[in-house]
């Protein structure tokens, strides 16, 4: 194995770690991949702030072409993030010749078969382990050791703010804007929280994720998206009641002539590893045809963990088979049709404040009827001022017929609002 | 790289996995390592039996010759278990310059080192995935992935049998006996079930474990083993009532200058992710430096899912690169102390069954303060006959002290006996 000489642009919280490790460990890491493991060059804007972490004099510049045009240098960490300037760094390090390992899931969402092409047209090679799960080789696991495994089904909890959030609010009983202040407060959560709580970050996840485990090129866009900010503490509740703890989910499953992907709350059985996932942690659950069923779980997001998962694959540049790695079937070119949500079946739980009068618990049940959705469990209870709250849990249908279902229900003059209308299980209804 | 040329030693449940996902799914592994992939013999003593895949003519020979002689099978399968004859024919294999892939933890545990040595000298290699956690692939992991990390703790459940049976006798509140005559039926425990409930094979498991994590060379035979024959529903009820789950663990942490490595059951948190791995479901619990905590979890046996982790073994030869493999750094030469059981610390949960008499709880509680034992909670039931229950969860100590303790406690004539002593938490009070 040639030497790594290592570039890292961007010296936030992850790159901060990346450095540490690199630095700290150094003679472990040259130990394990038996060649020169070197950090030379850190580029940030910011080449003042203190890190905690003592950098050689004059390797920390704010000059990228201290990197792109060092020619020693083969190994380029891209830590800074989203879309822009990352894309015009990553492409400029590989047309170089240089491997590149990015934590960036948005412009490998939307780029990286892009990518693949670049690296594979000027012999190296792109890897983003820390992209997705934080500190959880998911990536590394699926192009390798489940690679005898045609993968069924993958559904993740892989945006550690949401998870943070709706753990919380299972815990204390508290709302959603309450909670969210409170993760804001600790720093799991920004201060414009959009990107996470609408599900945004997970379905950039999601769009890698698939296309790995599915061998196929999923455009981020076309993958379903429903956030938690409608999700209250009545929900929280109901779903305990029901059995049930609420989990934001990226979910693909791998049908014969079509995939299913969609990020959204669902409603997971307490027995299920998913539902004991807590906190911040981020768990992937992977289906197998040989493996069956398996999770990986762990930090998706720090410092440190995050770090891990970046030197981690900055080793695998030295323990893999670049002849073998150069057929680089990431972002496969396979065609796969994505199923319009509409299509798609799963249980729902329903929660209608209806109107505390005679027949309307008829009307809802015949609106159900004739748009064949059939009911397994349902709870009505009233309360003071004429209302009533019935909830109500479906098996498993076609999404456009709830969805017509609720339009109708919504339009009687005895339902007040449909205040909760939250999927159920992970519905595998086969196509 | 070159094609890869298989000959299959076993045709028992994981080897028709294995020669089911050979021959069925030939075109996808192709495809994903990108040479030629071909079963071209399986050696079996039996060689009548319908195994329910169908296999091409004259594949199957009873002659072991037919694979250790052929050169161009560049592959052994060794699945036929146990330490002899597998021992003799890994040995022939890698001594020709074959790479063997193996799901015999035995023999791994007992001569991993010996193999390491013969494939290095032959320019082969000898991988075990499918030996620790079945289709988990943890070793790969531990040796890719996470190899930017100082692992610092191993917590495994390693060994289905007795997780079915714990779990089990969770649910069912029925005892020990009656739940591995359950299992037996089920065919999750074998008819002479010593080998997994006395925590053998957990033990060979935790050898193959701690050597690749610690970086060491670990004597099976070194490491503290206790099964869980002794467990009742008794302690099953009582832990529940503190707030844990009774789980066969194998444990290995990495201290400073030694390594504590044991085997026996644990009272783990309902909290803590391995509390909620059911069933026959192995996981293994992993803290590494940066990583902080993780979890795999899966399938660890079976006939698909086990042989999902030697086919996956077979494409890792295609994917990594033999030069830095070449280096094989497990079980490495590092000389590291293993701590013996008396010098560790951990809680423990302490069942007594005394005459209820007056002084008897003061009796037990002045041993335990003479020999530095620190109460954390207490339980005093009485019953009928002139006797009680007494419940003790300790705070941390040293192992000797405890034993001393019980020891004095055993030789009090208001005790009738000790009923159970189970460890409680990990116990990582630092050397």
């Amino acid at each position: 194995m040639a030497d790594i000489v290592v570039g890292v642009i961007g010296f936030g919280t992850v790159g901060t770690g990346v450095v540490k490790i690199l630095l700290n460990n150094r003679s472990m890491l040259e130990q394990r991949t038996g060649c020169r493991v070197e950090l030379k060059r850190i580029v940030d804007l910011d080449t003042t702030t203190d890190r905690g972490v003592s950098v050689p004099n004059g390797m920390l510049t704010d000059t990228i072409s201290t990197i792109l045009d060092d020619n020693e240098i083969n190994t380029v960490v891209e830590l800074i993030g989203g879309e822009n300037p990352a894309k015009k760094f990553i492409e400029a390090a590989l047309t170089a010749g240089k491997n590149v390992i990015t934590s960036n899931k948005e412009v490998i969402a939307k780029h990286g078969k892009a990518f693949t092409a670049i690296a594979k047209k000027h012999g190296c090679t792109i890897l983003y382990e820390a992209a997705v799960g934080g500190g959880i080789p998911v990536l590394h696991a699926i192009r390798n050791s489940l690679s005898a495994n045609k993968i069924e089904k993958v559904f993740g909890i892989v945006n550690g703010t949401t998870n943070f959030i709706l753990s919380k609010m299972s815990e204390t009983g508290a709302d959603f804007g309450e909670t969210l202040k409170e993760a804001q407060a600790l720093g799991y959560a920004e201060a414009n929280p959009e990107n996470d709580v609408e599900g945004y970050d997970a379905r950039y996840k999601l769009a890698i994720l698939a296309s790995l485990a599915f061998r196929c090129t999923v455009n981020y866009k076309d993958i379903y998206c429903e956030g938690i900010t409608n999700i209250s503490s009545e929900d929280i509740e109901a779903a305990n009641q029901f059995g049930y703890a609420i989990k934001m989910l990226a979910m693909g499953i791998n049908h014969k002539d079509a995939i299913q992907l969609r990020v959204h709350p669902v409603m997971v059985e307490k027995e299920h590893p998913l539902a004991t996932v807590g906190d911040a942690f981020n768990a992937i659950y992977i289906q197998g045809d040989s493996l069956g069923e398996s999770m990986l779980y762990g930090r998706g997001a720090g410092e440190l963990p995050t770090a891990s998962a970046v030197v981690g694959d900055i080793m695998n540049l030295a323990f893999r088979n670049d002849s073998a790695f150069s057929r680089d079937t990431d972002f496969a070119l396979n065609e796969r049709k994505i199923m319009s949500i509409n299509d798609c079946f799963t249980s729902f739980f329903i929660r209608c404040i209806v109107d505390d009068a005679p027949g309307v618990l008829a009307k809802i049940a015949n609106i159900f009827a004739k748009n064949e959705v059939s009911i397994q469990g349902l709870q009505q209870i009233d309360a003071d001022a004429g209302t009533a709250t019935i909830t109500i849990i479906t098996h498993q249908v076609k999404e456009e017929k709830m969805r017509s279902a609720l339009k109708e229900i919504e339009g009687l003059s005895s339902v007040q609002k449909i205040a909760s209308v939250i999927r159920v299980g992970f519905g595998d209804e086969t196509l």
